[in-house]
């Protein structure tokens, strides 16, 4: 089992089968602290990467032959649904929506989204990947409603999401509309996903730290839950990621999914508490990845001890890595997991 | 009591004595959301405000006046202790240090401060408010040693802190020797408040949640203790303040602190639980202040129903007042805690 068990360490961990080690993939493993990825950067937008086939193919699969992760994560963009309802993205290099919804009207105006025709060419990337990834198994997502409704109300990053919160205040019924929407869109487009070839989806919600424990279970929550509902009908398992959930985290976790993602800011042994009957995926703080070697590799020592002869343990970051990550860190913190499956 | 006790509430209520009514202060409630503000900004730097004794008295005074608040906050910065000490700071108009401390060596360089010297105007200021303010409590406070190193190494604000977790890790001892010189600045600044005329201080960890809870335990824990027993030498009651502090509210509130300041992102009823035997200032979303208000009255309100009947609560925000927020905002705020004690 320990030999052949290696493929399925990630879906057997998702669903919280026993696995002989926990398995490991990183959050943005594909991206900027790899030189192959700024090789092809420098030929190509992001937009250009996500939207080519054979690129996002390509630029998902760098990291897993490189590193030996566990699991592949499809190289796509969060923001990448929200064109077809009707928002103008660029990147620049954080992206920017050009025509940010700042009232009920513009958010009624937002199409849906049809997954299979509107983001084909992700789909296609999709069942690229599935025939060159053989036995590694191939990770879909989408952003929670949330963390989408935020970009669409802010127009990018925000550190007070103030416009996004008078929104959801003044405007009760366009924000439940809106939620309602996404969650809709979420669970459509993670369907579409799996049917075109990955085996477990990640919800990324990854503002949800703005939020307070409040706001979170009356404004958000239901959403969530609503797109977890959704897209379980795909059978694939689903993993609920947020960071800054640490005052919530029970809520966050009765959305309902397979395994919950949660960040260095909260104690996993508490998070395997919290999340009583859930995998968890976690939590190497994507700093720490960064820095000196002696101190990576005695903080992943140390999630792997807390993590040990639990069911339903995913080796992960709290966030995505670091553009300044160097690569022999990365190789040092899988090899790390690796090893403790051997006897 | 009720009708003459207002002076005294904020003060009774950080040592947990009973009040007919919380105290309300808020977080920058000296600042940019003010038109009187703006107008001596428009005249003078951050620096010359804070620098010069006159201009710093009319600014705190400025909100005091203006809300009723039950306590003024010195108005200057955290970061002003770090000149005296060698750091090249200005403001462009987020803080940077000119000079970063990026090894053991430039750590070494530090010089000791000597506040009664090095800050003599700033305690200036807080002798000229104490005559001004009659019986309204005066507010002195000063940066925890993990906010003040992190602005030292990074060299103004972060995201992700890679420099100053690096320094922690790579730099065992001379992170420890920042961090003691920072604790011993912190008490002797704080001292000096008080011995001008300061009736309460605040310590601002404002970064904390950068961290992990191991990270906080280990490597920040021990200094903002340090800095607290120092402090508490001078009498006046002690204020503990971090933003995303839930996943290790415990560990902060051992440092120790007569009252412990949390944002919205814990629930204000588990903080009550969790710092048992301590006041608790919070939490307001600066977010929901600046919006629509309705939802901030009643979020006001649901903390007012979290704290009544307790001792030792004090409504603050969870962190400062944003410079978009509508001055009759904040007077319906003020207002609402206000008449929470009356019949």
């Amino acid at each position: 089992m320990a030999a052949t068990g290696r493929p399925s360490l990630f879906l057997d961990a998702c669903r919280r089968r026993p696995t002989p080690r926990p398995p490991v993939w990183f959050m943005r493993q594909a991206g900027r602290y790899m030189k192959d990825y700024r090789d092809l950067r420098a030929k190509h937008s992001i937009l250009e990467l996500a939207k080519t086939p054979e690129l996002a193919c390509a630029v998902t699969l760098q990291p897993v032959r490189r590193f030996g992760f566990d699991a592949a994560i499809l190289f796509s963009d969060i923001l990448l649904p929200l064109e077809p309802m009707g928002a103008r993205l660029r990147f620049a290099p954080a992206p920017i929506i050009d025509n940010p919804v700042r009232s009920a009207r513009d958010a009624a105006r937002l199409r849906p989204c049809a997954p299979r025709e509107d983001l084909s060419r992700v789909l296609k990337a999709v069942s690229l990947l599935r025939r060159e990834l053989g036995q590694t198994p191939l990770i879909g997502f989408v952003g929670a409603p949330f963390t989408l409704a935020s970009y669409l109300i802010e127009g990018g990053p925000s550190k007070d999401f103030v416009r996004t919160k008078a929104f959801m205040n003044a405007e009760p019924a366009a924000w439940a509309g809106l939620m309602r929407r996404l969650a809709k869109m979420g669970a459509d487009y993670l369907t579409a996903q799996v049917e075109a070839g990955c085996q477990a989806v990640q919800i990324f919600d990854s503002w949800a730290g703005a939020l307070s424990p409040a706001q979170y279970r009356g404004k958000v929550l239901p959403y969530s839950r609503a797109l977890v509902a959704g897209a379980q009908k795909s059978g694939a398992p689903i993993i609920h990621f947020g960071t800054g959930t640490a005052g919530f985290l029970r809520d966050f976790a009765s959305a309902g999914s397979d395994a919950v993602g949660v960040d260095w800011r909260v104690d996993l042994a508490q998070a395997f508490k919290t999340c009583r009957g859930q995998a968890v995926q976690g939590n190497l703080d994507p700093a720490v990845l960064a820095g000196p070697l002696p101190a990576l590799k005695k903080a992943a020592a140390e999630i792997l001890r807390t993590g040990r002869g639990r069911r339903g343990f995913i080796f992960n970051l709290g966030h995505g890595v670091l553009p300044q990550t160097p690569e022999a860190n990365v190789l040092a913190a899988v090899e790390l997991v690796r090893s403790a499956g051997r006897p």
